[in-house]
């Protein structure tokens, strides 16, 4: 299995494939899965390309999901080796994409035609839902099929997402869930003026400077046995005309919030409307939500790939759901289990993004066994 | 008197002189003053053009500020007559700069005019300190003449400022002083990080959002007779990237005093110091010093010009030292008793800048009397 997964992990890699771009990845994907009888549903929105493909039939829906596009390379220069080149040295596999997530997109790729090759007539449908639109907007990918899918009635039981999940070794975590994420664009409205007369003005920041200690220090929920606590930051505060001589009339707060399930989006909203309101500012907001939280209890899906990581390395993996969001988000609101898993993250997103070949391997085992467990049994 | 300042008023305003451009004012009033045996001198600095003219010897010395420089138009086509076309319609002498302050500065040397004329042998020294940088930076003007003056010993006893003063009525308020005004650039340091790693980050804005508050609701001081209390205003205030996943890794705040003498600049820099110490902040902070405040309390001068103004309208003016600044502050650092006076403020700066041509003659028989009062007793 090694050899194979290595070799397609570096066949991908060798695209440049940066979002929304495919540059021809999931062709190459489509080709192999439709010589082992997976049917093939090409599903492109806008720029973007996203790929549906099944074998077998019925439930349970056992879905591999991941993402075929990358991050820019940033300063080509500062790479040891070229990012597209898929140098391998010391047993390391460098490349953009490598552990973000090429190489447990080959992975998963080779677990599924291994275990289809094995059992032509499994139980219930292997599916690989594949997108050039994760790193970017994530506007026309994961979120566009899922909702193609339900118009249509499809379901997923079980979710794999192959996000490099792995901390310090691969194994250690596995995320069954995500936090939401939550976005609040704030205009605080005051009256521009010249700072000789403030009587004649109305200063936004002098007003929101107690909300803004309120926000900043509110606390929302202790987290729970799953999450961690939700957590506000201000990403950006503008006010200002330049001058130094003018109040400016207008204050603008982006904030955002990493939540856990202890709250809702709902609850959030109304909570900073009464602390507003509690301030006595004039002000509108705009909320842009990402992603709801989503949680996979233990069950049969984390118990399934629990075991196939004891079983393979011997490890016993933590379940977290810390960290940014996925796309695993959109596919949660299907009702599906949903757990990511993949290599290390050390380095993602990063220059000399790298993977451990053996690991790459032993994740396409983990894959596979994973199948087994679930559909063996 | 009165065709005589409105006439030269006329002609001033016809000079398109948008700071810091003179446009052939100063050459027009320097001719003038020539004549009636003014002594001229140019002090030129960079692209600012300034006349300091002097008629007779020694002390007192009593000199008449003023700038030829005018602010923008503004969109030309909402004036109801051209800006520089100095139309008169309804008694009412419209343009740009008309009361800001080209009507006051044409009073002041025809009443300085007059006075020599009649008193060719007074006492003391008339003198004129003519600008045309004060609406803008203000660096080349006033403040390089006094440098010039003081490096050579010159002094100035009493100065009349002519900005225009009067609030509702012409002589009901004058300026004996001006608060002083500093600003402070202060950066606040945090580290940047992901919004979902917020334990590996820290949030300048919410390190800061408690010494915002204290900053903004401090009561510096209450005033005193002559002051209003030091009011401090944030004029610009931004933090971050522009995305929504980015804690920013510095906050900047910059923030205005108007200050009052029952503080310093001193004190003012020690006591935000000492905040942002409390709050245990990193932070570095730069100040400028734009003036330090000014008073001129009761006495000759303010005395002479309160009873030109009693004798000339029968109004008995309020002395006042709100709103902004002036280039008194740097007549004041001579140790020069500073007054202001000049015609209504309502429209300076605006569309249809406009004096009353009535006000201007009075303007002139004031700072004529103002001379009568000071030297002829
Ligand atoms: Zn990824
Ligand atoms: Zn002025």
């Amino acid at each position: 299995m090694q050899e194979n997964v290595v070799y397609l992990a570096q066949d991908l890699i060798r695209r440049p494939s940066i979002s929304p771009n495919d540059e021809g990845c999931q062709q190459l994907i489509a080709e192999r899965l439709q010589k082992l009888g997976f049917q093939i549903e090409w599903m492109p929105f806008n720029e973007t390309l996203n790929l549906w493909a099944k074998h077998g039939k019925g439930e349970p829906v056992i879905a591999f999901a991941g993402h075929t596009d990358v991050v820019p390379t940033g300063d080509e220069t500062q790479w040891t080796s070229p990012p597209f080149e898929a140098h391998i040295a010391d047993g390391m596999l460098y490349g953009r994409g490598a552990a973000d997530m090429k190489g447990s997109l080959a992975a998963m790729i080779v677990a599924a035609e291994e275990y289809v090759k094995a059992n032509p007539d499994h139980q219930g449908t292997i599916a690989l839902l594949i997108t050039s639109d994760e790193e970017a907007a994530a506007k026309d990918g994961t979120v566009r099929v899922v909702e193609t899918l339900m118009a249509r009635g499809e379901k997923i039981t079980y979710c794999m997402v192959g996000e490099p999940s792995s901390s310090k070794t691969l194994g250690d975590v596995v995320k069954n869930g995500r936090r939401g994420s939550i976005t609040g664009n704030l205009y605080i409205e005051g009256i521009q003026g010249h700072v000789a007369y403030p009587h004649l003005a109305e200063n936004p920041i002098h007003k929101a400077a107690p909300f803004l200690l309120a926000l900043t220090t509110y606390q929302w929920d202790k987290g729970n046995e799953f999450f961690p606590p939700t957590s506000l930051q201000i990403a950006n505060i503008h006010a200002g005309t330049g001058s130094n001589n003018v109040i400016p009339g207008e204050l603008y707060v982006q904030f955002n919030l990493r939540y856990c399930t202890e709250v809702t989006d709902d609850i959030i909203k109304q909570t900073v409307a009464e602390m507003l309101e509690k301030h006595s500012l004039k002000y509108r907001i705009e909320w842009q939500l990402s992603g709801k939280p989503f949680l996979t209890k233990p069950g049969k899906l984390l118990d399934a790939l629990t075991l196939a990581i004891e079983q393979t390395t011997g490890i016993t993996p933590k379940p977290e759901t810390g960290g940014g969001t996925s796309d695993g988000r959109f596919i949660a609101l299907m009702g599906a289990e949903v757990v990511e898993f993949g290599p290390l993250n050390a380095t993602i997103h990063k220059v000399n993004e790298c993977v451990n070949v053996a690991d790459l391997a032993k994740c396409g085992q983990i894959y596979h066994q994973m199948l087994v467990n679930l559909l063996d049994k």
